[in-house]
């Protein structure tokens, strides 16, 4: 924990005005998540110009599909692309494995991550593949899956993967 | 691949009739994929008791979404389950790094692989990972995805994660 702590002060001063902005977007698309009776990650895919190519949050509950974490809905969203070399997926919770297996596999060039608290995440596979990850640490993300975290245990380790 | 080779043959032994007939199924969804345009590679999630819990194929085209590959389709289609642990998935071609981060997130048990020649896959990052793969090496499914990179390059690529 020590490290990612570290880690995350040492990104933050990286992180521009929009990367914030981004963040936030993110946030406001897990917490309709989480207002719907989900589980409250949601992420964001845009491209180097600032163009939002897709957006999305968890639907586990909405549609019974564990598939689609908030980075999958946004690259769900987003649909066939040549390349996602130059995009940045910015994402309220630290990747799971199959989000960052997703990230590596579609060469999605960076990675911001708006909470490493409640998850770790698969923070140094991306590095070790080749992605930049910037840690944002964004106290409503953090604030908001705590929450859901307390309130529905079980709903969380579900989505998480099951028993 | 000369490891691949023999890996695959010392797994052969070790596969029964049932799992023959489940990759047959598999086959038959990613044909029915290619029949349809799409790229053809199917799978099936299958619990311990043989009841087969999702099924699906790769729908890229047909659905204009990236993140449905084989895997995916069946994980899609088996819906809400407390624990995969004692499941097993039957893929016609060997994982990519998406599907093989969802096998380890999601926790299934076990992995039969239909073809490693067009594509080595996650084999060794699985086994890591404490999962569970046997190698069937089943000729139709290698041959149809042998002919579809023949036709179908861009389409390949795409599917593989983009340039």
């Amino acid at each position: 924990m020590q490290a990612c702590a570290s880690e995350s002060h040492d990104t933050q001063e990286q992180l521009s005005d929009k990367d914030r902005e981004f963040m936030h977007q993110a946030y406001e698309l897990a917490l309709k998540g989480y207002n719907e009776g989900g589980c409250p990650i949601g992420a964001i895919l845009v491209d180097e110009d600032g163009t939002v190519l897709g957006a999305g949050h968890n639907a586990l509950v909405q549609e019974g599909n564990p598939i689609i974490h908030g980075e999958m809905a946004a690259m769900r969203d987003a649909g066939r692309l040549d390349s996602r070399r130059k995009t940045t997926m910015y994402t309220s919770l630290s990747p799971c494995m199959m989000c960052a297996g997703t990230i590596v596999q579609f060469k999605i060039g960076r990675v911001v991550v708006g909470d490493v608290v409640n998850s770790p995440g698969n923070v140094e596979f991306l590095r070790e593949k080749g992605v930049t990850v910037d840690i944002l640490n964004y106290e409503p993300c953090i604030d908001l899956v705590k929450k859901f975290r307390e309130e529905k245990p079980e709903l969380w380790l579900e989505d998480w993967g099951g028993a």
